[in-house]
């Protein structure tokens, strides 16, 4: 393992990170926040120190494997979570370590779950560093770094990329990874200051557009009102739920628009089934629901905003959809889990791994059929081979496990299965708010310590597509370590 | 597709069915039930008639292929359910067809779920045939059939134990099938015969022993007093536990001891496994309901049925652990989906297909991080290749999408999600109760004849591990049926 690229990488992401508190903490002063700004002051401190040393950390080669970059990917977000979730503890806003930590991976992680009672009672800084950690693990906390700073040379790049990025293949958009990086932050930009704009040209205060176009940039879904998205204007809400649908489309798509490729980006296969999937579940829940809101707008409206926000795993709301009849509910849950397109800020199982597991599966029947038939799985035209077909089947394995397991140990808190079931769905998926007492109306705040840890590992484990975090745990990988660290010794 | 050959075996398959029913006829001739003895006479006289003219039917050629045995094993199982559901509408003891299909399919899956309210009020000979439909499909209609009389030649043989049997590979006993067949059935009526003994020994009504014998044997569920398995004698209690237990054994073991290959047995990688995961399940859920029950004794004998009838799919209960806290809930959930061993009577994924996708998965990631190494799989201390991988993690993907899309139809019912989604799992895993609603102390009766469909399809699917059946609904073999017919017309 490179572990000397591994410390220099860290070191320059950890300096980037104390920049990007620069942001709340110039909210801190224009809100006269004193004590938030000492919040922030004192993380940023630590990580510069800290990072600078690292960063010295000179590399004696360049040679990055698949291995290091998933290491690398794993160490960084949790670094970057553990740091970011300081200002909570340090001013009093949220006391309890793991809390913090909670509430910061699921900022960075895209999540939105929230162990707040009253979101309310947080001062502007903390509310408006809450949802910039959606904007910034949006595209991925690495690919962002990339884009601003070269951090690895070669092939590097490209294991990060790889490492971090949502669904089962990268499609890089040009050769080099990190020109493909600042394409991807661009785009993602424009579509920030566009929402931006048409939100606070809304009427929307101006604090409250930053954060929630944050929110929904990263697909996220942190707000700073305790009804969530409910208590703003309709325009609004059709501007948030049109953005939500945007930002879970594959980046790639848009590359293509931009340079005049529209009739390829329209003949993606993924963009298809995936708004095809949003308005046909959209269009039943709305029928579903409509003896319980007066006008069948009005269930058009919350029914397209709630499945937008659940299916591009945002987590925002304007119902309390919890309380919905179970059809729907249920049809919440499929979509919890199916998500948005790879290449999006968006999470679950994305749609072009679950065509690519469709598609496979009607193959293999077709083999068991007729043995000697030769026949290849084809997605979005491209031949797919073995490799990506068996990793998206493994894949499905480990998060059917993981979803098990994870269970089974918030199951110790004893709150019934819908519940529990739903919350681990709901963090394993970056999505947010799950069902029953988790809902739109619940929080986090009512598990143990241990399960708010499953979370938090969920929710991490999620976001960055399972592999790296596992990396972490695999033992094989350690006891190499070990050996290495010891022939180094003995050097 | 070898339609006269299918036809051919339906007809002898038919018959058998009919002299089957003459021992539930014979229980009503002792209990003097004039009107279920009518009742059984007049489908044994159909099954008869259209048996012999299927039969008759002679094949042109031998050749079996793959599909042929799927095919044939998916409409055997749909008209023996038929067929057996009759009874118990000419007798008007259950007068909705659906629900009398329910309850057939029901036993022959061995699946035990129920949608009488009133078990107590059947007859006797209508008790003893839901139980004996357990037996017979315990282990495998079509396999039970070529046992005692010869069915097909050739590969055919293989093809039908292939398409019938639970797991992911099937390994013969002898290299005969038929042969196989008979030594398969030999012992199942031997531990049978033995389980029969020891109830009626321990002073349980004749009449009782006899059915519950049958439900254990096939692993299936269904008994004869509305509080299941708890009115009767801790010894009883105890005697089904241990032949729950047994019952969910790969019958491979049994035959390598009775060859004295006592040691290759225990060497089992399954039986460990299997063995492993009951005591550890059975000990922490007598551990979790220690406050609910005065003694440990009793906290151990109730953990030990209820994981027992669970992990093996039988069913019964001594106590409604639909009411134990939260962690033993989902304990038993996460049972329902493991299931028993292959080549046993029992449902579920299976044990084996279980540390094959785990295997997999450990060596995927092991590739993931070394691109250049080599290595297989093994399981048994046998190399499983592609194919039997594949195949595994297909049935996976299959096995999630179709829960799935189950609780979504059956969702149209509202009821909640607890009852939705394990009355799916007990269904679909062959297992028989669930939690909430259709827990031990509910039944199937509330849903709909939609969802009971659903139910029905499930327990199809499960017990026939999903490819046969959906070889029915695969449309490039309904198209290939017809081009035949075409070219057989245009002859």
């Amino acid at each position: 393992m490179n572990r000397r690229l591994i410390i220099n990488v860290l070191g320059k992401i950890m300096i980037v990170e104390a920049v990007l508190m620069l942001f709340p903490a110039i909210t801190a002063v224009i809100y006269r926040e004193k004590h938030s700004l000492i919040s922030f002051a004192i993380p940023a401190a630590m990580l510069v120190f800290l990072g600078v040393l690292f960063a010295t950390v000179k590399t004696r080669t360049n040679n990055v494997f698949a291995r290091d970059g998933y290491v690398m990917t794993a160490v960084a977000w949790i670094v970057l979570s553990f740091f970011g979730a300081l200002p909570f503890v340090f001013s009093g806003e949220i006391p309890d370590l793991i809390d913090a930590v909670f509430e910061t991976v699921s900022g960075f992680t895209t999540t939105g779950a929230s162990i707040l009672t009253d979101v309310e009672a947080l001062s502007k800084s903390m509310l408006l560093w809450r949802s910039f950690t959606h904007w910034i693990g949006g595209m991925g906390v690495l690919v962002f770094v990339m884009a601003v700073i070269p951090i690895a040379s070669g092939s590097g790049n490209l294991q990060l990329v790889r490492a971090e990025s949502p669904g089962p293949d990268v499609g890089k958009l040009v050769p080099k990874t990190a020109q493909s990086a600042r394409i991807l932050y661009a785009i993602y930009g424009g579509m920030t200051v566009i929402e931006f704009v048409m939100l606070s040209a809304g009427g929307m205060p101006l604090f409250d557009s930053i954060c929630l176009t944050f929110g929904t940039a990263g697909t996220g879904g942190f707000g700073v009102l305790n009804s969530s998205v409910a208590a703003y204007s309709t325009y609004s809400q059709v501007v948030i739920t049109v953005f939500m649908v945007l930002f879970g489309i594959n980046f790639n798509i848009y590359y293509l628009c931009i340079c005049g490729r529209i009739k390829d980006a329209l003949k993606s296969e993924e963009l298809r089934v995936y708004l095809g999937i949003y308005f046909s579940f959209a269009l039943l829940i709305a029928f579903n629901i409509r003896n319980i809101y007066r006008s069948v707008s009005q269930c058009m409206l919350l029914s397209f905003f709630q499945v937008g926000s659940i299916m591009t795993t945002t987590g925002y709301s304007t119902a309390n959809f919890a309380a919905w009849p179970e059809l729907s509910r249920y049809l919440l849950m499929l979509l919890m889990c199916i998500g948005a397109c790879a290449g999006s800020t968006g999470g679950g199982i994305k749609i072009s791994r679950l065509c690519l597991l469709f598609k496979t599966a009607h193959h293999e029947i077709h083999k068991l059929l007729h043995p000697r038939s030769v026949s290849v799985v084809r997605f979005e035209k491209k031949r797919m081979d073995d490799g990506i077909v068996k990793t998206a089947h493994v894949y499905l394995m480990l998060y059917v496990m993981i979803i098990g397991i994870s269970v089974l140990i918030v199951s110790f808190d004893e709150y019934d299965f819908t519940s529990n079931f739903s919350a681990v769905l709901a963090t394993f998926n970056n999505i947010g708010p799950g069902l029953s007492r988790v809902g739109p109306l619940g929080n986090y705040s009512i598990y143990s310590a241990l399960s708010k840890l499953v979370f938090i590992v969920d929710m991490l484990l999620g976001r960055l597509e399972i592999f790296p975090i596992l990396m972490l745990f695999n033992p094989s990988l350690l006891k190499k370590y070990k050996i290495r660290k010891k022939a180094e010794v003995d050097e």
